[in-house]
């Protein structure tokens, strides 16, 4: 999410999402913070989405009533998966929606907002383009260029050198491929490879990708249809999507190619392509299912064939493997990634980049999109090809860049930007305490020690009682248990003997807590979360 | 870790550790499971080791005691590296080490056992070649073939030709690699990327690799000696072999070459490196401190250069790049796999592989080392080469082969191979309930419910107190708490006005459980532990 101010004026360019890394422990979502514009609404002129990916328009379900629901501006296919997201919130009715095209163009406050075609993993992806008093500012959002694209829509390059000779002031360019040499493969590579594993298939074929991939759809379908195979859709986004694109004129399928996942089992093996959801390994998507033998509908015959038509992401590639590994131990043969040409990716190699450079020749550079390394990598791209390096800016999340007329850009102020994160339906009230506490019960468990005492001697009324989850299995560890029940009783009495008044029950919990976390480590070296209950009588 | 039999003979080859998954919570080590060989213990010949890396040598410690201390052989690296560990277990003197070398042999019940050096990412690697009454068994360990070394000692590929003269019943072979074509480049390659890097250093120079890859510190050390530079060493484990390295005979450095530790921070910038672990992101690793600004001796300074010669093991990416992007915000210049040839594998990639079976022409071929994807295209690739289908296995761990003289081989039967968790000092108390335990309470924290009833009445004598950890934060969530209060007292209520009899305090747990579970998932869709405390009084 970014947010640009001319004046008075504020409009903020796409609201997306992030999933949790292995340390946000139980988090569902993380969404932008907004701390920076809650005292702001009223200037918020418009959002201007890029496409429809999660994220770039995932976390508007959340932001959107933060920042009271400003007007949203987004092509027609990106609109369409935003308002399935209200929906699904039941906040549509509240919201604004305005659908653009490319090479229209909108009024907001200062701005002068328009939209240019590029090329992306989903159809419909827009730059969009900010004319205002002082200059032009392009964010490219997600983008390649495909000279082929399966849709036929090229990325538009004469408006991009348009704006190039009109004169663009900033460009805040896409960054994740910068270490990928060379030009991005046009996505009909894939055709060929398809029509190849295709036609060697004894069986069924299994296709997983992503549901907002479309095109890779369109390609599934239009190879099918050419090899006399019906197409079935499964996993529940998939089948959302996919509906989605047929209605809004996204995807051309011909009648009768589509069937029912029900009659799935009813089609012979090899007049069957079933594309499904799950090639990140997410855990509860389909492919996932069928890789443990734990889908409803599809399970794995020796002889099917699987296409993972995508790559790992970071950080997804143990659950990627796995379920490879899980689908050739059920005799499927396998295809993907690295083994044949079965994705290419939606994003700009250098090659590309620089095109981009070279189209816009824009006077200041803010990299965008990817980790540092890459922002860093695309800005020393952009000084290979002439930009001034005190011209361009590696921002991190939550920098404040002010740029002037002239060209002069810098870092001047750092916004609130932590992560929020979404569990369950809270939004935010799971903070660093909570994860901490989260850590460290994951990795030890807890000792719940609950202790009975006299309110007036101090003296314990029975033996303390111990629940342990995630520490070590109760039954298999009395022993260690008994004396853990013991030293909690020998701390105590030391204490009660020592005082010779009333009880500090924070002290007794305390030393509850010191004893037994001390014992338990000279035990076993573990250090399970400890929580005392003392109830007196 | 494999066992192999014949008659009454029992050896074992390599005794290796795994680190655990994301799944694996608080499970500091994986080790194989010796149930299969508790009651054959008096069979076992002895345990022979292919190489000193973790995953081979790691679970000796604790899986010598558990099968009775037989005889370990191995080379002399591999033997100093295993004796640090036994010494550091406090059972090296109970333990019968005995040294080897490449060409030499033992007799271990019917097996005549001996080594054929090889290539692999650690010097003094061998393979283990099993003479047995119906024929030779090859297990190559960890392998590949490097013609220009580091230390000059090449894989000893006449002795594999020869034992392929002599007829090989089966060869258990490393599949890793197995989805990379071509031949491994020789590590030779890598010290004239050193070359080029350190000549253009303006700063210090960070090397970080694998503590065990003696080689690659061996080439660091020969450019900083060319050119003029200091060694120092940072990390435990990284000066602990370095020194022994040294001792052995297996590094070679020059006197006044080695800098010390405390003495970084006086050698000029552009006359050190430091060779430091940390090349995996490990969280305590040297490296990840130092990206962390958290070294008690090494910060980043601008102009430093940070070299990560090593690749990213699958599901270590995320935290590679995160001290990659950490470095890089601090200034310093990054080197690492992908931008610059920086690392190589030590594995056989698919000509390899070839060569290894063209040399041993094995009747029978077992791939070992790898995922399950890897061990089927190795048994692929083997019939590509005239290996018969039904000659080749691809098993999973725990499955038993049987083979005999005619080169018939089966999967005969399954022995118990769950994983063995060790967590702190406690080897297989954590199982698979605890780890279910931990993954809840990792995912939605813990409430413990505490009630103090009346024993006749079951009327309840306080208000129920809530203890929340790792679900919400108390402080900001009193509401919350104080309506998940009244629901307690609510079903409690109830529950004493419908019985007119003693209380079932299992039932009343169960209630406050269930009662409790289903308000907090209305309230905010998550499912923390919940723990029920009654003291009955």
């Amino acid at each position: 999410m970014m947010v640009i101010e001319y004046g008075a004026d504020i409009v903020i360019v796409d609201g997306g999402l992030m999933f949790p890394d292995d340390e946000m422990l139980g988090v569902d979502l993380v969404i932008p913070d907004t701390t920076y514009l809650a005292d702001k609404l009223d200037r918020i002129r418009g959002v201007f989405i890029t496409h429809g990916h999660e994220d770039h328009i995932g976390g508007l379900p959340f932001l959107l009533p933060q920042l009271g629901f400003p007007p949203v501006f987004a092509t027609k296919l990106t609109l369409g998966l935003i308002t399935v997201k209200l929906r699904e919130r039941r906040i549509l009715d509240r919201a604004t929606l305005v659908e653009v095209a490319p090479g229209t163009h909108t009024q907001a406050g200062a701005f002068d907002v328009s939209f240019v075609r590029i090329n992306h993993s989903i159809p419909d992806a827009v730059a969009v383009v900010l004319r205002t008093p002082i200059g032009v500012v392009i964010h490219t959002g997600d983008y390649k260029f495909d000279f082929t694209p399966v849709d036929g829509l090229r990325a538009d390059i004469g408006a991009l050198a348009r704006l190039g000779d009109e004169g663009v002031l900033a460009l805040c360019g896409d960054s994740t491929r910068v270490e990928s040499p060379g030009f991005t493969p046009s996505e009909q590579v894939i055709t060929a490879t398809f029509e190849e594993i295709f036609s060697k298939a004894p069986g069924r074929i299994i296709v997983a990708t992503f549901a907002s991939l479309i095109s890779r759809v369109q390609q599934v379908i239009d190879v099918a249809v050419r090899q006399g195979r019906q197409v079935a859709l499964v996993g529940r986004s998939m089948v959302n999507n996919v509906q989605m694109a047929i209605e809004l004129g996204y995807l051309n399928v011909p009648v009768g190619t589509l069937a029912r996942a029900e009659d799935i089992n009813k089609i012979p093996a090899n007049k069957l392509v079933i594309i499904c959801t799950g090639s990140q390994g997410e855990p509860t998507s389909a492919l996932t299912k069928i890789a443990n033998g734990d889908h409803w509908l599809v399970q794995i015959e020796r002889g099917d064939t699987v296409i993972l038509s995508s790559t790992p992401i970071v950080g997804n590639e143990r659950a990627v493997f796995r379920n490879i590994d899980n689908l050739m131990r059920q005799g499927a043969l396998l295809h993907y990634q690295g083994k044949a040409q079965v994705h290419v990716s939606g994003h700009a190699s250098r090659e590309e980049l620089k095109l981009m450079l070279a189209l816009t020749r824009p006077t200041c550079v803010i990299p965008v999109h990817g980790e540092y390394r890459m922002l860093s990598q695309h800005a020393d791209l952009a000084v290979s090809m002439g930009v001034a390096p005190n011209r361009t800016v590696v921002a991190q999340d939550g920098d404040i860049i002010e740029l002037n007329a002239e060209g002069d850009i810098k870092i001047v102020d750092h916004a609130p930007c932590g992560n929020v994160y979404v569990d369950g339906t809270g939004v935010g009230d799971v903070g660093q305490v909570v994860l901490r506490d989260r850590r460290a019960l994951s990795s030890d468990g807890v000792l719940v020690v609950t202790l009975t005492v006299d309110a007036e001697t101090g003296e314990p009324l029975a033996r303390p009682d111990i629940i342990s989850r995630g520490f070590v299995y109760e039954r298999e560890s009395e022993a260690l248990l008994e004396a853990a029940r013991a030293r909690v009783i020998q701390a105590l009495q030391k204490h009660t003997k020592a005082r010779g008044g009333p009880a500090d029950w924070n002290y007794v919990k305390n030393k509850i807590r010191d004893t037994l976390s001390e014992f338990i480590y000279e035990q076993n070296k573990r250090r399970p979360m400890i929580l005392p209950v003392v109830v007196e009588v």
